[in-house]
Parts: C-alpha cells; structure tokens; sequence
C-alpha cells in the first residue's frame, strides 16, 4: 500500500505542571493507507515535534520529516527500514527528526500488522511472548511517608515491583536513605525495588557512589539515569563500583548506537528504551537483540499512554528471559483517555502483550479529542500546519 | 546585568536547494541586556528551533529553553555556564533544545563581550589569538571536471587548502578517485586537499576503506564524516585502516560528551565542531581543550555566515598549534549579506580572528531584513510566537 496521510494531534492536560510526570500531554501520530490507519506517539514536546515533521527545508541534509515519509510504499517491514534510513539522511541536520519520526514509525508498524492481521511482535520475528512482571513507575513523594504510601498503595494494587525517582531525590544522602527503606517498605520484602535518579548528578559519580550503600542496604534491583545520557566515563566508573545494585540508564537514547554504547562503554546492566524517541519499534528491537547477546537486560521507558506501553512492550515481548517491564501506574487522565483498551495486570499481576493485529490497541476518538489542542503555524504568510481533525 | 530579552529571526533565501549548502536560511538570535545586545546564530531548521524555544512546557524535564534562559542575571561568563546547565536540566527530553540554546550562548558571549568591551577569545582565557589558514570549503562539482575548476578558482583567489564533498561522492570508487584527483590538481601541489564525505557511507567501513588508496594518492589530509555521527566503531575501524588520511568528524555532535567519543572511542585525527549544534561556545572550548591535551586536531566547523564563523574561530583562536579553519568560500548571498563586515584573507591567504569586543561582527539590520520569513505560531488560540521586527 501507499503512505496516504500523516495527521498529528497535539493533546495536553488543561494545566501543566512541572512536575517529573510524563503523562501530561501527548503527540499522536495518525498514519492512513490502503483501508487502514495505524496509530503512534511521540514522546514529549508536540510542538516541536510537529514543527520537524512540517518546517521548510533548509537545504538537502536538513529536510523536514515528511520529505522522506509521505507516499512511500509500505509493503512490509523493509519499507519501514528503508523510510528510516530516508529520515536519517535526509534530515540528519535536524535534531529533532528522531523524536518526530518515533510516532511516525511506531504507527507505520500498527498500520502494517492491522492490514497483514497480524500483531506487530509476530512481524518482529517472535513466535510468541511472555508475559512481563510490571513495576509500578512512579514519582518520589515529597517525604519518605509519602514515598512509603505511594508503595504501600502499589503492593495494594497488586504490583510486586516498584520503581521511585525524580522529585526531591539527590538533596542529600541521609534523606535519599530513607525514601529507598520507605520504597522497601512499602512494596514488601519479597518485592523489587528500583531507584531512578533522572540524571541529578550530571556526570559526578562520587554523588551517586554516595548512595550505594544505602540502595544496597534495601536490595534495590537498579539505580536509574544517575547521570546525563552521554555521560559514558560516569555510567562506567560507577557500573565498576556499584557491587549487586545494577546501573540502568538509556531512555535518552535517540538511536541505537546511543545504547549501544551506553551497554559496550558504560557497562550498564539494564538498558531503557523508549520506542518514542529511539527512532520507533525497529531501532528498539535492534537493541533488545544486541542487549540479550551480551547478557544485558532490556526494558521498556514508558510513562504515558497505553498505546506508547504496546509499542514499547514489542520489541522484547518474545524474549522469556526479560521479565520485567516499565508500567505508568499512576499517569494523568489523558493518558488512560485516549485508548479505549487497556493493558491490565492478570491475576497474577502479570501482564500480557495484545494479541490483536498491530498494536492491538484502539484510540478513544472522543477521549482523545477532549484534550485535543489546536495548533497554526503560518511560514511566510502560508499555513504550514493546522490541527486536523481526528 | 539581566537577560532583558531573546528575540529569533528566520533568514531564508527565496528558494531553497535541495543542495548540501548549509548557507540558504539562518536563524540569527538577538539577546538584549543592559545597554547592549549580542547576536548568534542557530544551525538549521529555523522553524523548529524557534519552537524549542516557545512551546510549552510538557512537564518539568521537557520545559521550553525559554524558561532558562529568560531574566537571568548574566555579569561573567560562569553565568553562561548556569544557564546552560539549566537547559540540560530543564529541557532535558526537548532533543532540539541544544542547538535553539547554541545560538542564544553565541549571543551571550558577545553581548558579555561588548558590555566589558572584551574579545571573547580573551574572555576564554587566550591573552591572544594566532592566524589561520582557512580552507575553501565546497560541494563537489558534478564532474571531475567542475571539481577541478572550482577548486583551480579558489586557488585563485588565494586559498592555499581546499575541501570538497557532498553531491555525488560515494557512487563509485573511480569516480571518486577522478574527483580527488580533481582537486590536488586545482589546488595545485603545496595545496591541502580535505574530502568530505558527508556521512554517505553511514556505518560501512569496507565502502569508506575502499576509497583510502585513491585518497592516499593525492595526499589528501583527511576523510571527513565517512559514517554517521553515532557510529563510533566504524570511525574506530577506519582510523585503524586509514594510514597518512586522517578521519575527521564531530559537526553533528550536540554536546562535548558526543565529540569526547568520537576523540576516544572512534579515533579521529580531527575533531570538527560546530558552535550553532555543540550548544554554543563553552562546550566547544572544552572540547578543543581536551583534543589539544590528546593530540588530536581541532577544527571548527562553518558553512553559513561570518558571525557563525567568527563564533567557531574563538574556542581555538588561540591554540597556536591549530593552523586551518573551515572557510565558507562559496556561500549564498543572504550568508554574506547579514554581517556589515565580513573575515577576510590577509596578503598571505590567512585569517584573523576579530579584535573587536564580542564576536566583532556587525549584523547589517537591513540586509538581514531583507531575508526575514515571518512566522506565527498558535497554540490553544494564543499567540505563541510573532516574528519581531529586526
């Protein structure tokens, strides 16, 4: 089939706050061809997001996404690596392209399993998938009670596995302590606790040894981002040190080679990707492969909407041996809203990825239009993009 | 003094080539504070920069560059600095966010500059600046023939280094082989000859290799950008191949830790940056310092106007050692007419970095004007964004 249509529809929240929370707005991506539309998301800044896809070239290496998207052929996962490998050289220049094209790709492959019948992990070359152990992804609370009823409430819930982070982690390292005892707590002795500093300490690695002990007092299964996404020399004197808390990091990954490197240079023992930045599902799958060659454990970074959660379970839904997955426990309404299916613990708190054709979720039309933003961008006295309607 | 106002304008020629030429738009920045006001320059992509730069916020990691730039105090340079790790921090999943932030860090040193009546090489800590030989850099002609002509014409105006790339290199071994041929002869025996490979050959060492006898033949002094900025181990291999070629790269990096890599796991002989993507001046001045503390060459990366040059010349202007610079040889005319006074080749062919406070370039209001796109941006039926008048 033909690529007929690429739409984006900005949707935020009524009010944005500052706080670590992924699930206030989102960009979706609506892809149409044949009889078919697929659905995908871009992570964070729709605005500029939108921009990459619409903006004026600037010259050949810096054209907008759409030069290299719109009316190509899509016959089979080949296309999307072929379209792919367009957008990175017809757009290298453009820094964002990465983030735009996630959505896109990530829609191109619902779009491609919804016209074959089959669900996207099948065309990834899986047989089957396995069911994952999702932790509850949640925000540090303001006090280490907070922290303790946040966790305590998961376990309520019937997650076996929580991970805590941003907010006030990193003020200082008694405090620090005793939020990680509080996590402990609350989700109970036999659950897993994981930590995520959200790249607090940059590049110093002696502020995040400072916190080794204590995570390792708790038993803590991670300590996520510590530091800046490039921060290779960090990620590795601390990996070196960091005895049974393993070190995670990736989601800031805009390709593979960025994980890549962060698993062959900074010896991290999880890597976190989030197919709405890497580039989509392809480059996702690409390093869950490489990940499970060198004994790396491969997760998923999702902290928005169901549909973002499929994509990002894809990749590594047919690996047994990963068995744990990112779940937004906790997000904003309009995260929940726009699907009208979602991915649910079983009775055994586990979940399952869709077995329906593509990614196997719908979108709520009416739910996603409640927090639909309208956007105008008018270059040189031309409108080079308004909301279209969904 | 504070940070008074940022005000963006998107330059473009009035067509737009699908041409590698960097020179067809601009996006000047314009900083006011005090009595004074700094200019800088963006690379690429006006449209999506200005957007980086006015969306709003989509939670506390994804925050506009504006709310870290604007009302700050900026009285020496650890100010620019604090601001720029405050856009790492803020902006952190905003992946366009560092080049929209290079051009307001090119601002702000040359309106600390002008406000202390400073050079900003001397600011950097250079008590001078040393003269460089500036390399006509070109596309490759469409035939070994155009190839030779341009590089015979910029011989004749006195260059004594060319480089040449882009369009048509990498289609077959011979055809390469005759362009490089091509241009020793027009930049006659003594001359320097640089390839540039413009990432054509994306991560395969064998094609890259496959062109180093013909290269080595014409004692050419590097092979620039033979794979994707990522692609660390290809540089690897190929540096490990490459002999009296040095491999050359680092213009797409957008933070010192990407050039750092490419110096340490990727083994170039020259690390190229550009201040308009590395997020301004200050990271590329630690990348020039930790290259000269490493042997390897640094080189600024330029191929739009003369205040994008004179921004990249400062981080090295004053490494003796360092000798060539890049030189836009050929630019369109809106990347000439947007300074009032230009860098231009001394009686021996070589360039002087300016004495002036700042950057000692003059933005020429009415030639730039001359090329102004107006934008509009609404988000939500505001106004977000009204091209200012110049």
């Amino acid at each position: 089939m033909k690529i007929e249509s690429v739409d984006f529809f900005y949707l935020s929240m009524p009010l944005i706050t500052l706080d670590a929370d992924g699930s206030q707005d989102a960009l979706l991506v609506r892809v149409r061809g044949g009889q078919h539309e697929g659905w995908g998301e871009c992570e964070a800044a729709p605005l500029v997001s939108i921009a990459a896809y619409y903006c004026p070239a600037s010259h050949g290496a810096c054209q907008p996404v759409s030069a290299s998207v719109e009316g190509q052929r899509l016959d089979g996962p080949d296309d999307i690596t072929r379209i792919a490998a367009e957008v990175r050289r017809n757009s290298m220049d453009l820094l964002q392209a990465a983030h735009t094209f996630s959505g896109i790709e990530i829609a191109l492959w619902d779009l491609l399993g919804k016209s074959r019948d089959e669900p996207v992990w099948k065309m990834l070359g899986y047989s089957r998938t396995f069911p994952k152990r999702p932790y509850a992804s949640l925000l540090l609370g303001d006090t280490p009670q907070d922290t303790l009823e946040r966790c305590r409430s998961a376990r309520g819930r019937g997650f076996s596995a929580v991970k805590v982070g941003w907010g006030r982690l990193g003020q200082a390292v008694e405090t620090d302590a005793d939020h990680f005892q509080a996590a402990r707590e609350g989700i109970g002795p036999e659950g897993l606790v994981l930590i995520d500093a959200g790249q607090i300490w940059e590049e110093d690695v002696e502020s995040a040894a400072a916190r080794l002990p204590a995570l390792e007092a708790v038993d803590a299964t991670w300590l996520e981002e510590p530091f800046q996404a490039h921060a290779l020399d960090a990620y590795r004197q601390l990996s070196a040190r960091s005895g049974r808390v393993g070190i995670a990091g990736g989601e800031a990954a805009h390709n593979a080679h960025m994980a890549k490197h962060l698993i062959d240079f900074g010896n991290v023992s999880f890597i976190q990707i989030d197919c709405g930045r890497i580039g989509g599902i392809g480059p996702a799958k690409i390093v869950a492969d490489y990940a499970a060659a060198r004994g790396v454990k491969y997760v998923n970074h999702t902290f928005t909407s169901h549909l973002a959660l499929s994509a990002s379970l894809q990749p590594f839904g047919g690996l047994e041996e990963e068995q744990i997955c990112e779940y937004p426990a906790d997000p904003r309404s309009l995260a929940l809203d726009l699907t009208a299916n979602h991915i649910l613990p079983d009775a055994d708190g586990k979940i399952h990825l869709p077995e329906a054709p593509g990614l196997g979720i719908t979108i709520d039309l009416a739910g996603a239009a409640s927090y639909l933003v309208s956007v105008e961008i008018d270059v040189g006295g031309h409108r080079t993009y308004s909301t279209p309607s969904i």
